[in-house]
């Protein structure tokens, strides 16, 4: 991970346009887990390999997080990201949109030193299956119909699609089976899932310090996570016209963040999003037995524990 | 360029998100000259070129000049492209932001196909300095200090980066000499310079109708362009406090467009503008006479004239 660091502080900079590292610095160095680079390297030492691509498509996989991040941010209007005020507030949106697309860039740079083109092959369609999950959920937001399943199109594409890109690379680099691609694939692609099912259960349930952005932010933006799609397959006339008022037309007022949080809870969709968070990350588990016996898999495992342990 | 616009339309669609082909035909129908991939097309055929990557390049080459269009006019707020309402007028800024995100991904998907990692390479860097020149020109904007150097950065990296990859690649998928590739290289980047400054000339001299989108929308987003920076470099005190006003404070009132444009006249920055766009394009011209001797070398020295004949 220090390798990592190194080259993404390395390629984060701009010798033209000195407003490129301001911006990129504030949200590098603001920290992030760091989880998505860690699953690559991990993934590609564990099925033996050796040499020093991993590292660049590591950089590749939180460039792209991190691009995203910033356009996100400035289609969200959101003001707090890791704790800190986001990079359209502080500049302004026109700056987050074009310092995302020079991190987009650097990302298929960094990617294409490998010269690995299967590689390519994943990380591009990620990064077209990101964009396409984010304009779905942008035209699902305020759709009181949006079912489970458009939930999870929208999740698999905005994030496990980097996720299972991200732990694909690692056996692809070393050229193994198949079959163990494909267990790589569904590993990341179920934690992935689990990710961000947390992430929506937390924003409804979360304190504001432990995420890192405010509390309600999905409510705010009239957004149809999990928790909120069930409660509303469940509420009767009267809860149903909250839902109308709040997320469909988004007339909110004082108090509607608190009511929408008691209608979740007597719904008991809470605890059914903490449990589908669960099941997720078991799946997540159950993938790891058809990778190889390596103490880097246990640590791939103990990452699912990790991702769920801020909901169990 | 049947088969690259036959390529375009196959790609610019999406299965998940129906917001995403909606606003693709949009930009895409409206036309545009297609120059850049018809560039990268005959770039690989007058080197002896036989397969069909160069149809795959060329439409990379169209997605990503397309998204950079899609951010540009966000960035800009601009509601007039190519004749026609923008996307961020017709339907919103974010979605402008994401569809644009979700056709340079599938830029980079299409660019990968024809494995040439020495284009990949030329394409992805093309990609950075593209976004590098974008946030240049934003910081440069409302900068009286902006000076002819800057300028040619700014130029460089938004219009005459995507020029010069879209004419390398060709010689790069024949396996060229050197020589050749700087050849084509400079032909590309002289012709992208040349482009650039015609468009900013025809933004205070050209008829609205005539360059499908407003006239004066650079002098109303303060825009440091060669005309108004060889005026400013010429401006007496009075003069000085106009361009203080206008551009660097941003008060503008009725009048000021025309009034800014009387300045220029007034110093002939103008016809010293268009002056270097013809330079440009002789020297584009002069480039391609490393180039092989072929009728697509006769065609882009035509397309040089074509570019310049909007001034002359």
């Amino acid at each position: 991970m220090d390798d990592v660091n190194a080259l993404i502080h390395d390629r984060m900079t701009s010798e033209n346009a000195p407003r490129i590292p301001e911006i990129t610095a504030h949200l590098i160095d603001a920290g992030g887990k760091r989880i998505r680079p860690m699953m690559t390297l991990a993934a590609a030492r564990m099925f033996g390999y050796e040499g020093d691509g991993h590292v660049k498509l590591a950089a590749t996989v939180e460039f792209i997080h991190t691009a995203t991040l910033l356009h996100d941010d400035v289609v969200d209007e959101s003001s707090k990201r890791r704790g800190r005020p986001t990079a359209n507030l502080l500049w302004d949106n026109k700056s987050s949109v074009l310092v995302g697309d020079y991190l987009f860039a650097r990302a298929f740079q960094l990617m294409v030193e490998p010269g690995n083109l299967r590689a390519l092959t994943i990380l591009s369609n990620a990064a077209a299956l990101i964009a396409e999950g984010e304009v779905l959920q942008l035209t699902a937001a305020q759709n009181l119909a949006t079912d489970e399943d458009t939930y999870m199109k929208v999740v698999r594409g905005k994030t496990a699609a980097l996720f299972s890109a991200a732990t694909q690379v690692g056996p692809v680099l070393v050229g193994a089976t198949e079959a163990q691609v494909q267990a790589m694939f569904d590993f990341g692609d179920a934690l992935g899932v689990c990710f961000q099912i947390v992430d929506d259960y937390l924003d409804y349930g979360g304190a504001g310090d432990a995420i890192g952005k405010n509390l309600g932010d999905d409510f705010r933006e009239r957004k149809l996570t999990l928790p909120v799609i069930r409660a509303i397959a469940a509420a009767d006339a009267t809860e149903r016209t909250f839902w109308d008022r709040t997320i469909a037309r988004g007339e909110q007022r004082d108090g509607d963040l608190e009511q929408a949080m008691s209608l979740l809870a007597r719904h008991g969709t809470m605890e059914s999003t903490r449990q589908t968070a669960l099941d997720w990350a078991a799946r997540a588990k159950t993938a790891l037995n058809a990778a190889p016996d390596h103490p880097l898999s246990g640590m791939l495992a103990d990452l699912a524990d990790f991702v769920v342990e801020r909901v169990n």
